[in-house]
């Protein structure tokens, strides 16, 4: 007879594959190591997840995670930038990844990740009718210079970003639309770059 | 001013990066991906994390993990297994891939990970006490035919066997304890494989 795993154990290494980065055998091995540890890492993971839970939002205004009790994240609420300049952002990684550049004095809006039509994300599930709202609000104040379409150069990225400047546009034909610059890496010799980033810096030369 | 995690979102943070296989950056997106979900993941995870801790716990006699009443699993209850050989293993994961393989016919016992002084770990953080324990009872009733001291080739894992066999061979000079074997792995090509395998096939060929 095989060795049969409890249920408890199969469901738990289930829930755990659903996470980005693991697999099958990952799974299995942080499912065992969680129930092999004498320090109680299951209790104070599981502690972890009702706090998050129970504490974090999304901001009412940029989408992002925030704990703030009024609903509105520290960024929107920040004086000292340019709430006339927004950014699309498709995560709260790719938010504080731009945020830490220190180069983007303006505001932002969250994604909850790029369209993805074979994986049946559509508009509605990444947010755009909020991002629309957000946008139309604005607007009326008259208070959009710029908005900055930040998706990541990848195909769903690229994908999204041609339907969100597209929605934009159609919506908002004076509206300053741009996206972030595509050219070479810093600290990379171009003779290892690929071909494309070499074309893409080529084309937008300045 | 930068952007700031809520402590709820940078905690959790923290309990997934002490996963296997998660590292700061892993940590974070699993983090956001979890918050991020329309289809309750967090919530599901939980409650996975809450019935394993209630319904797993440790074979008695193995050490395994299992969720049967009286506390013995289902492999120590298995009358068509040779309880008279036992097969030592590192973890549940090895318990599983041994048992898989089909070729062995005997019980287990499952230690919590390998002896490792530079993390701390000693022979009682990986249940050597309760194996001497388990083992002792056995040679009582006479039981015993053989013990496979089956931990991994790798410097920990060696040692551990060494520390093992040393402690087995003081206590029951006549036990008979045996490694599996080392050699070549199937399908590999010969011209590919690392010399210290090629060496350890020729040295014991027979």
């Amino acid at each position: 007879m095989p060795i049969r795993l409890a249920p408890a154990v199969q469901n738990l290494i289930n829930e755990l594959q659903k996470l980005p980065g693991y697999g099958p055998r990952s799974a299995q091995r942080a499912a065992f190591h969680l129930l092999e540890d004498r320090t109680d890492q299951i209790e104070s993971l599981r502690n972890a997840l009702v706090n998050a839970k129970r504490e974090v939002h999304h901001c009412h205004l940029c989408h992002t995670l925030t704990d703030d009790p009024d609903g509105i994240c520290p960024v929107c609420r920040d004086n000292d930038r340019d709430h006339s300049i927004l950014c699309i952002v498709e995560s709260v990684g790719d938010q504080m990844a731009l945020d830490s550049s220190m180069a983007w004095p303006g505001v932002y809006f969250v994604l909850s990740g790029r369209l993805s039509p074979v994986q049946g994300v559509g508009p509605a599930d990444i947010g755009l009718p909020d991002l629309i709202e957000r946008i139309d609000e604005g607007c009326k104040k008259d208070a959009f210079r710029e908005i900055v379409v930040a998706t990541s150069y990848t195909p769903e990225g690229d994908a999204t970003a041609y339907y969100i400047i597209d929605l934009l546009k159609k919506r908002w034909p004076d509206l300053h639309v741009t996206r972030l610059a595509r050219g070479l890496p810093s600290g990379i010799e171009i003779e290892y770059t690929d071909l494309n980033t070499i074309a893409n810096a080529v084309y937008s030369r300045r």
